[in-house]
């Protein structure tokens, strides 16, 4: 039986979601796995929770709102660096907020692990997309594993497929449609919704993020490109190499106008790999029947790897809500530590 | 640098479409994998190839039809056994026709590998089919790897998707559209093909097999989601628990009603894993357009694997040709040895 030591940072919906499924995944962990996973401290903004000994997850789960302060373990303005000396061993789970501008507060959090031949499983984007290189050199020094499954369309396998599943294989393209609300968006439009109405039904549905900026933008579909072609074929892509459309200035006359053609107009992430030169974009597409990614339409996700000698394949569906996100997580884990 | 030295069972398209591969990514696989592949024997029916240094792999592929005896390290009537103590380390590539009846010859060349503490990447279906148990236990005993993405769906990651990228998760069904004749032909009668028609075509378009009962009657099918099954599952299934039908006795009527209903009429294989209890059959289904299946034509094929917390995930694609299948048998190996 092997013991993971797991320091989660972030105790947001992600955060919560991870403490419950491994709470509910225990047992299954150390028959099928053999692996024993324990919560050693878990962090967020204003404070810690920190012990001598494993802390109760049951305990954490029923915390709600910032009662944190009620539990036995919280220390307030406790802060990951205050205690990294205390840990014996440890697996960094990464889960606070996004920010592809500083990579903070992750970017942090993952060096920090890395230094002290921690493994590191992340769900949060910002720190990999602003520091890739760097991260993957760190990681490969100290001899550890840094995946981020969670962070490149959460339940749905992107990076495994990859890397794994096309091992050998020469990947000459890689096209996605990788953000669940412009694709729910665009389908809607496609259904004769205009732009601020489906929107507005994203947001009523809880499909798009309060502020979706990001993902109506093609940012969200430029780091999972981004994170999928540098981890998989192996690019040096900074956000900045990736040419960039979203998604707010498309009309419904746009998408019927693919429609009545017979085509899908799709937001794709594309990685163009061929003749020793590599690029990467987010563009609209008007994709036909005959395209793998024609019919994935609402909130679904869905990549197609296209190669040299496996033709192409597509991996579709996939929750890509907390508990989903969580579950890509707790899959790195069980990976990391098969290996 | 880590060295593979391969002694492959079996010369016909798979082995030969394999030899080739090798030959094609050997400088590949050094610089990505860190692993040096070697051929170091390879035997068919009447004899086998081996020398006390590595096989050069040109001279092999020259050699067309049954010209074999004229190679300086042709050995007539060698057999595996013969030379099994010859070898410091090996790997054996098991290629041979498949029957599931008897599960031989490969049956035979993948217990002597185990045995010997070999890893074994498999194509051919008939051993692992006959004795999935048996020969589950000897690899798990003497501490190897016993792979088969070839023997399931060939390029199309099933097993990978099932035990890397859903680890942690709950597989609670399975469906599989996994013969691409059987597909096809299905997929021809809804555009107005008899049944006899649509088979001719699939033969004469290489798709179908010389003998196609196999896959007709859906013997295919029921093997790959057997295999799949134990596997992913850990389901003791053998053939005679698989419920069976084929889809000889379809008539255009029969697809073409389904197709008015606004549903394509599907050969599936499938587990269910609910409440404890797992069974496994062979269906002729109509599925409706929500379906992840629905869109899978032609002679493509998918799988889709239901979970508790990850969704339902979706591989669709994958060549099923000779070198596809050589590569799926390649990326085997370069799993072994990467863990």
């Amino acid at each position: 039986m092997r013991t993971a030591n797991i320091i989660l940072m972030g105790l947001g919906n992600v955060g919560r979601a991870f403490v419950r499924l491994i709470q509910d995944k225990k047992e299954v962990c150390k028959q099928s796995y053999g692996l024993d996973l324990r919560l050693s401290a878990a962090f967020k903004k204003d404070g810690g929770f920190f012990s001598n000994k494993s802390l109760d997850l049951a305990d954490v789960l029923e915390l709600k709102g910032n009662n944190f302060s009620r539990h036995p373990d919280w220390k307030p303005g406790l802060r990951l660096e205050d205690v990294l000396g205390r840990f014996k061993s440890g697996l960094l789970v990464e889960c606070t907020p996004t920010d592809i501008k500083t990579g903070e507060p992750g970017l942090g959090h993952i060096t920090a692990a890395l230094k002290r031949k921690w493994p590191v499983a992340a769900a949060s984007k910002g720190a990999l997309v602003v520091n890739f290189k760097g991260l993957k050199a760190l990681a490969q020094q100290n001899g550890v594993a840094l995946k981020f499954s969670g962070a490149t369309a959460a339940a749905l396998p992107t990076l495994d497929v990859g890397l794994y599943s096309l091992a050998g294989a020469e990947i000459t393209a890689i096209e996605g449609i990788l953000t669940g609300t412009t694709n729910y968006i665009l389908t809607r439009m496609e259904e004769g919704f205009s732009f601020e109405d489906a929107l507005k039904e994203a947001r009523s549905r809880g499909i798009a993020e309060p502020d979706p900026a990001l993902d109506i933008e093609g940012w969200d579909t430029a780091c999972k490109i981004l994170l999928i072609s540098n981890a998989v074929v192996g690019t040096e892509f900074s956000l900045s190499d990736i040419s960039l459309e979203g998604i707010s200035g498309v009309s419904p006359t746009n998408v019927q106008k693919s429609r009545k053609e017979g085509k899908a107009l799709k937001l794709l992430g594309r990685l163009i790999n061929e003749g020793g030169r590599a690029r990467a974009e987010v563009r609209l597409n008007p994709i036909g029947p005959s395209h793998p990614l024609f019919n994935v339409s609402g909130a679904n996700k869905a990549i197609t790897f296209f190669t040299d000698t496996m033709g192409s394949i597509t991996v579709s569906g996939g929750k890509s809500d907390p508990r989903a996100t969580a579950a890509a997580l707790l899959k790195d884990i069980i990976n990391i530590y098969r290996n």
